[in-house]
């Protein structure tokens, strides 16, 4: 029983509230739930009898009740909770209140104060370092403080402790209508004055219909596209144009909101449709409507990069048995006698054998995977670009091209800082007011950090490498095995266990560095909330990019590189030899890591984490309640909406839906050149995302308070930053993965007949086994069958015979630096293209540019007619009223007026300054 | 004697007149000349009377005449001009007069047209495919009805056709105020309305002032900065405001700006002091103000490049004897015989006599070049972070904030690109209106773009080749050249004809080049003005880039690389034997050529053609009007200021200005790992480019029409890909150019004690002198005096011993993949870092955003009072007053309210709505 303040953030709250405004004047009963602006889901408005199960949309009318003040006609705009002392609990019961409680009603008033009152306000209201006696009644006293201030801004407040909802009071609170007027007003919010029709010229006007057509069974079934070309000529919020410009009839579309978003949104058999962003928009605010429709773009975007992966996948399958070095491999007439793969049990093999993994290694390792990656590193480029654009169109169509990011709120200290600054004022005994915390008292917090971040790095090193000696010492363990069976699956025992380990870690790790992030945060005391959740975002993305990439990259660069050579290899722990990779090189292995990762995270960690907890977590909410106060059902029946809303999960923030979207990203970037298929997976996986975060946004949570959002803020440039590193990853895993740089080399320098036939013999270098260490030698020589003095090995080095026997040879250099310069080639020609992409695109699409600039020209015409009537006006009343010659002069522009600026055309009201004496 | 149509750009009009409505309300005799917003500069005030020097202040109030109408006083706030007719000439005489000039009338009229009224009248006025029969008679219908279209718009004119300089005639325009408050508004200007004071803490403000006091002497001697701490609280413009935040006591800080702009910055005495930008603004407008800023912030960020780069060259001079590698070279006892530089003539040669250039190579190829390579990455990162901070900040002084692009003005279309519209429409004889260019009609000028870009790249190259071959060949017939002394200076004077000709040659390139850039801009017909700047600065700067660094790009990556071996070398044309470098490898030469084109381009373009051209034709001008009309000194007295300033060159733009900074920003970052004395030079050069720039902007040219502008535009993208560029070109500069990377081979990987001895040995290769070709080895056998049977030559080859003489070695392909491997992590090192510097420091200000932030809770503030103030009076007026009930009821905000949106609260006249019954 805290003090549950679902007033996090009160900034937010204006925001919520003014989007409303256009709402307001429609008749109350019509569309009274769709336009609730009441802090929780109308969808699904079964919320109200049972719980966990959606309404129908008939019952919905039932639950008005709530939604009003008691006098039925003030509508309530948003709710604050507090705990009501009951009876039976004594006063000392509640002294352990924690006090980061008293600072989040200290900052809400803060928040709300300082948004109307001079700055001044802060500091008397937001010192909670007083005598915490009486804990009760003070804070009794700061909530009536509160209340005065709200009540002083203009806002109606009704209270009501007498609930069902035991221990909890609720304050509701309306907003008049003059009051949301000043707010937009100082938020330059734009209001709607004058429907333009979007032109467009014939060819193309056909076209879009032809393509529109096509596309019909695609779109939702909301009347939005029926009005999709007509958009209303916006102006920034001012009430002095309110009169000119609030005309009649624009608020003829209603839509029937809540049936529809459940139906043609949060819904699974609309899989394959656009979303409605407008709706979803106008339920949840501008932030998560920019939320939703990137993922929709995403998703969109995801199309075309499967089917080419799908294309570049079956590309690899029909020229399987073309490769001419996976025949070579698996003709056994080429009999080429392999070293041993561990010391002692194992014995010399036949490249023969390979020659499954070789064929298979061709399908993700071949020339289409070059061309593939250079494609998604362009259309990374273009996603990004096309986000850009679509962020463009959305800012247009919501109106928000002239609002700045709401740089009041975000400015504002947080109650924790404002209360490290108090501390250490206090602490210092200093006469001059502290204003804020220099970078030495922040110097602990900053080394923690950085100490604790790269402890968690190298925790997770520290786990890639249990995983490698764990892989490496069971092999040994199992190579050793008496039974047949056992050494026979030795490579998929060890494989599957090996991944399902990596997967389980990376999904403790992932719930572990989260905690441990937002605790690093906490720790650094940033000043503002903007600051706070930028912090926290970026570390949470490092901690979980390292985790979920960190074993996929030691796969792709530094498996099978070091591991020696015969006669000499590498040991860890002095016993175990390091792994190497099959003969198709590394790819293969990759390959399946990077599918078991991404397939394991998004079907564990996404879906049932994320559609699993939260049910059962209002389950258990609900079940507590139930057995804490009241069973009866009837009583239930009759529970108003800001009582039921109580028992949903409150929103968390966009930040976990971002952050899974990011590393899938990662996924489909980062390492397409070994995964083509990454794009699918990701696609099938997005589809059900978007349905299952609505379902889950509009049936699971309580509604989260919009927030205006101009752009998708610091996920852009981590996306940016993905893209980036993207490029350099897909150079080094193309030349330094893949076998395709020493095919080139062997094909283009050392090649006889310039064919291929000859690579496989050019890659393996000699061994004689007589310079086998002691004791390292196969305990079965003769496994094969025949004596063996000289067997081969994946290297370029010197054979025996020569000078200086199994040295680097020259080809190694070669190849190293033909590998080398094609990732400087591949990188700086893909970045090149990337810009280009950037700067062909341009960033405002052109029809919203040119759509603008002619509202831009109609406003201009609207205010000119208007001046010019009022100027007829003033000269008819100027001729006819001789009397008011001496204050209408003034308004007859002229240089005399220029001398005297403060008494310059008042256009607003000439006729009413002449006819006032 | 065309129509000289002064009024190039409409919209900038405006924005220069605006500039001027804060000086408007000051009483006009005491800044008369300082405030005069006509179009020309009020400096040097002596124009009036000698041409061709500066007047002293105390003249300056005579040149008054001509600021304001016949009725002294309205002042001429803009100028146009057009030809009179002569008696004389007859009406045939004019037949041949272009018809753009008919276009940049047309495109005048729509400019203001469409800046008024609805885009209907576009249509009307720009068809000039009409009958061309009475063009004088048309001409001057169309100037009437312009003149009657600015008279629409409330401007006031005056005709002047009778002036003492023949044939012109002149239109003097007259905004008055509330065409100027009208205008404002439209364009959202920011006014002043309250002075605050911007707050520091106490250290800060002691360190500051401090600072302040320290830099006192560097600061020019403006009022300026006496009042930099206070700013007025702006809001945008908005007539309602007005009467609100028009305060007195607002405009008293006049300063004499004519004589301070030019004492305190078109002045060389004065190059050590900060530049009175603001000054410059008020007086330039916001464009060039931007620029003189930028140029400002770059020559100061030169000053710790220029330092640095002094202390690496000092580094290498200090340590030249250190150098291990040098000293074996000179060293007598290493009687390293070398093969002949050239056939036949010349014979072989001692190493040591190489030891002056190794010595001073190593002046330039130390490991310091390394770091000061990184270091300059960086530095070009800070200054872009640094210059996006200052415009934030002159942004903000400038009350720029909430100014969006004048995206009206310049997506205006074209006059050409209209007339090309209608003349498609009118061949194809379509009935639907064209209403623009397709791609297909494009599609020749894109070509013709392409083809002649590559042309002109192509002519720079076959130029750098045809200086090669003069090379080649000079050499080669001076060596066989009988004369001795002739032979013995080859080397200088090969090398100082070449330059010379590279110079000559790359200066009258450019001059093409700009010629050629703008006659295809004109071919592509762009739609808009920006359009046409943005791609005509485009082609020209990647033009004058190529033509600019194509010698330099050859002399560091290609020079002394295609040489082919002893025995083999490459022929051009079959006789001349390609270049080779001298022993301490290309860098000595690539710094002697970089330095001989950044002097030559920057004494002779910059500073010669800027200040010598411009008076020239000054000159021309003037004596050809004197021999032309009146020669009457007295008469010359009394000639209006819109006469005079007839007299001057027009202002062109700014683009020759930029061009010349970026060239120079190449030399300074692109190549700046062999030249670490670049930023020295480049400082000294734009210590004094600042004040020529001022003096030929305040002395030499037409008042600029003062236009708005947030930012440099296209320059900034520019200067990024030019540092972008330079990571690259370094990388490969230090990993190619310069021995940095061989040596580093060397002492790792060969060295038997880990020092640099027998560094020069390792790099040298064996020659077996029988293998020479026939008809190629030496003439002169002897000329060292003794038999040689072996020769060394600088590569990495095989010794004609081994199994496959003279083939690449292993060493070779290792020094390859290191040399590659560092161009890896030194591009993404670099890249890295200067993304975390991009990152790490904020965009905007800390105090800025904070002041902003301020701002507004000030502004709200403001508000919140005037409004409560008006509710008191009200509510009191609402008792009083019981006859207005009903009208009033509806401002008595409520849920009755919302319902009836036309008609809320009218906050702004409540008292006269209540009245006026």
């Amino acid at each position: 029983m805290t003090l549950s303040c679902q007033h996090q953030k009160k900034q937010s709250k204006w925001s919520g509230l003014f989007n409303e405004i256009s709402h307001k004047p429609l008749p109350p009963p019509a569309v009274s739930c769709v336009l609730n602006p009441f802090p929780s889901p109308c969808l699904p408005p079964c919320a109200c009898f049972q719980l966990l199960k959606a309404l129908t949309p008939e019952e919905n009318s039932l639950c008005q009740h709530g939604l009003y003040f008691q006098d039925g006609q003030r509508r309530v705009d948003y709710v604050l909770t507090y705990p009501v002392k009951k009876p039976s609990a004594g006063r000392s019961s509640r002294q352990s209140t924690h006090l980061l409680t008293e600072n989040a009603v200290a900052r809400s008033l803060r928040h709300s104060s300082s948004l109307l009152s001079s700055p001044a306000a802060d500091v008397e209201l937001g010192c909670p370092g007083e005598t915490f006696g009486g804990q009760e009644d003070h804070k009794a006293f700061r909530r009536e403080e509160f209340e005065g201030k709200l009540r002083d801004m203009g806002l109606e407040l009704e209270k009501d402790e007498d609930t069902k909802v035991t221990g909890v009071g609720f304050v509701k609170i309306h907003a008049p209508w003059n009051v949301l007027c000043r707010e937009a007003e100082l938020m330059k919010l734009k209001m709607p004055t004058k429907k333009v029709r979007l032109q467009s010229s014939g060819v193309v006007e056909k076209i879009s219909s032809l393509v529109s057509k096509v596309l019909e069974p695609l779109r939702p079934h909301v009347e939005e596209h029926h009005t999709k070309n007509i958009k209303h000529l916006s102006h920034t919020f001012s009430r002095e144009k309110q009169h000119l410009l609030l005309g009649s009839g624009v608020y003829t579309a209603a839509y029937p909101l809540h049936d529809l978003l459940y139906e043609e949104w949060a819904n699974y058999s609309v899989f394959y449709k656009y979303q409605p962003i407008g709706l979803v928009r106008k339920y949840f605010g501008e932030k998560i409507g920019l939320y939703f429709a990137w993922l929709g773009l995403y998703t969109q975007m995801l199309i075309p990069a499967s089917l080419v992966g799908v294309i570049v996948f079956l590309y690899g399958c029909a020229t399987v048995d073309d490769n001419i070095p996976s025949m070579e491999i698996c003709h056994p007439k080429n009999n080429i006698t392999m070293c041993p793969l561990c010391d002692r049990v194992c014995s010399y093999w036949k490249l023969s054998t390979a020659c499954g993994t070789a064929r298979a290694s061709h399908l993700f390792d071949n020339p289409a995977t070059v061309f593939f990656s250079i494609f998604m590193a362009l259309w990374a480029a273009m996603f990004m670009e096309h986000w850009k654009r679509r962020q463009m169109r959305l800012n247009y169509e919501w109106d928000l091209t002239g609002f700045e990011d709401e740089e009041v709120s975000s400015d504002h200290p947080r109650a924790e800082y404002e209360f490290r600054v108090m501390q250490k004022s206090l602490s210092k005994d200093q006469k001059s007011k502290m204003e804020k915390l220099t970078c030495r008292d922040r110097l602990p917090a900053y080394m923690t950090n950085i100490v604790m971040m790269l402890l968690m790095i190298g925790v997770t090193f520290a786990i890639v490498f249990g995983v490698i000696l764990y892989r490496i010492s069971t092999k040994a363990a199992l190579h050793m095995s008496s039974n047949p069976i056992t050494r026979n699956h030795v490579q998929l025992t060890v494989k599957t266990t090996a991944a399902i380990i990596n997967l389980v870690v990376i999904l403790i790790l992932d719930e572990v560095y989260g905690a441990v992030a937002r605790w690093l945060t906490v720790l650094e005391v940033p000043k503002t909330d903007k600051s706070f959740e930028e912090r926290l975002i970026f570390k949470t993305f490092i901690l979980k990019f390292v985790n979920a990439f960190s074993p996929i990259i030691y796969i792709a660069f530094f498996r099978g590189r070091l591991v020696g050579r015969p006669g000499s290899y590498l040991y860890v722990f002095e016993s175990y030899r390091m792994e190497e990779c099959a003969h198709g090189g590394c790819l293969m292995e990759l390959c399946i890591q990077l599918s078991i990762t991404m397939l394991g995270k998004q079907l564990i960690q996404n879906n049932l984490f994320e559609i699993g907890i939260p049910k059962l977590k209002k389950l258990i909410r609900y079940i507590r309640s139930k057995q804490g106060a009241f069973q009866e059902e009837e009583r239930q029946k009759k529970l108003q909406r800001y009582e039921t809303d109580h028992f949903l999960e409150p929103f968390a923030g966009l930040t976990p839906e971002y952050m899974e979207m990011i590393i899938q990203f990662g996924f489909v970037t980062l390492f397409v050149a070994s995964f083509p298929l990454a794009p699918l997976f990701a696609l099938l996986n997005n589809i059900i995302e978007i349905r299952l975060d609505a379902k889950k946004f509009v049936t699971e949570l309580r509604r989260p308070v919009a927030a205006r959002a101009k752009d998708i803020g610091i996920w852009y440039n981590l996306l940016r930053g993905v893209a980036k590193v993207a490029v350099i990853i897909n150079a080094f895993v193309i030349s330094f993965t893949s076998d395709f740089i020493p095919r080139m080399v062997y094909q283009y320098m050392y090649s006889p007949d310039g064919s291929m036939h000859g690579f496989v013999n050019h890659t393996l270098s000699y061994f004689n086994v007589s310079h086998f260490q002691d004791g390292k030698e196969p305990m079965d020589p003769l496994h094969l069958g025949y004596h063996v003095e000289i067997c081969r090995y994946k290297d370029y080095r010197e054979p025996p015979w020569s000078s200086t026997p199994y040295e680097i040879s020259k080809e190694f250099w070669a190849v190293l630096a033909v590998r080398l310069a094609f990732v400087i080639v591949f990188q700086n020609v893909v970045m090149l293209m990337s810009d280009i992409v950037d700067w062909l695109i341009p960033d405002i699409p052109k029809d919203i540019s040119l759509q603008i600039h002619k509202e831009k020209i109609l406003l201009v015409d609207l205010f000119m007619k208007e001046e010019q009537g009022k100027i007829h006006i003033l000269e008819s009343s100027y001729r006819l009223s001789t009397g008011c010659k001496e204050n209408c002069s003034r308004s007859d522009n002229n240089n005399s007026t220029a001398a005297h600026p403060r008494s310059g055309l008042h256009t607003n009201s000439p006729v009413d300054s002449c006819k006032c004496h």
